[in-house]
């Protein structure tokens, strides 16, 4: 096979579909959630993310990027600020097609549960919308949004406040069996996958 | 199946082992590199990271979080700021023990090249050592260290500046096939799985 070492001059010259797709994905596989949230007015919102990821487990947080504002309009992102709360909620092969569909640009005033087919579940008194189909959902309280200077992204951090995990697919150490439970992973823009355990190694000592 | 609706006070009464493997699985599954450095003094690093995600492609940058200082040490990140340099490697079956086996604290002097079974390349110019057995590495240059205020955790922005990657693993679109190279993905601390496409689903429309 033939390598090819690339450097910042190559990337420059990149068709941007290209770099785009070059960068989303050479790293590695990302999480992908549906992000639940409610406006102000009261409009439900619903889109695919794949940019979470944990930041720490005392307090529970995760992290999420937002593009720049002007590129995209970021309904997800004022959502959250107006009203501080979001949920997030896993998604599996049997309604992949339908969640990479909420990532299509609806109006504010459209509700992609509608849109994409998604029916709309309130737990406990969570002021934010989850996805019935989903077998794994956690309840956010907004913290914090860290612009990032050298490109005018935006980092959301969020605590944990509510996590309905069905208990079969909690294992005895606390781990979620995110396998069993049918959690897809995604690479790149647009490639839904599914997983295949090769093992769980021990606690790495010297 | 027993779905259970978990509050800030479940976590709180978690034991500290099952609150960690719990956050860091529930989720979603996380890319796993292999990030290689060397100390001002000349001693190299290597370890295993499942917290790196995509920021942005103009420029290509790459954000990775670090646990606070003083929990652990990080000889990964005081090596990123003396030096300005880090390579990103991916992980494949045919060493994913031997990846795992670097999270192990060893001492500062010692490289985990060495101590866990890894041959050590150097590309082109760059300032620090890349992975042999990967077949997806990234030059990356330091742009910055963020402090996150809510648990002391440092998320290191930093740019693509080389990319060694095999031809045959690009797409026409720009699309690197991951799966195809082997990359493997996890979940929690130490759950390693390979994947299986389910499709790509075209740009989304309303």
């Amino acid at each position: 096979m033939t390598s090819q070492v690339l450097h910042s001059d190559h990337f420059a010259q990149m068709d941007t579909r290209f770099r785009v797709n070059f960068f989303n994905s050479v790293m590695g596989f990302k999480g992908a959630v549906l992000v639940g949230t409610q406006s102000a007015k009261g409009f439900d919102n619903l889109s695919v993310f794949s940019s979470l990821f944990h930041m720490g487990s005392k307090p529970a947080l995760f992290g999420m990027l937002f593009r720049p504002a002007g590129e995209v309009p970021r309904h997800t992102l004022s959502n959250i600020e107006e009203t501080g709360f979001y949920t997030l909620n896993n998604i599996l092969a049997t309604f992949a097609r339908e969640a990479h569909q909420t990532s299509a640009k609806y109006a504010k005033d459209v509700s992609e549960f509608e849109a994409c087919g998604f029916e709309k579940e309130y737990l406990a008194d969570f002021q934010a919308p989850f996805v019935k189909q989903s077998n794994i959902r956690l309840g956010m309280k907004w913290l914090e949004t860290i612009p990032i200077k050298h490109n005018n992204t935006a980092l959301v951090v969020g605590e944990v406040v509510l996590a309905d995990v069905c208990s079969d697919f909690v294992l005895e150490d606390g781990m979620v069996d995110i396998e069993k439970a049918g959690t897809l992973t995604v690479s790149g823009l647009d490639r839904y996958h599914t997983t295949q355990e090769i093992g769980r190694f021990p606690y790495a000592r010297p």
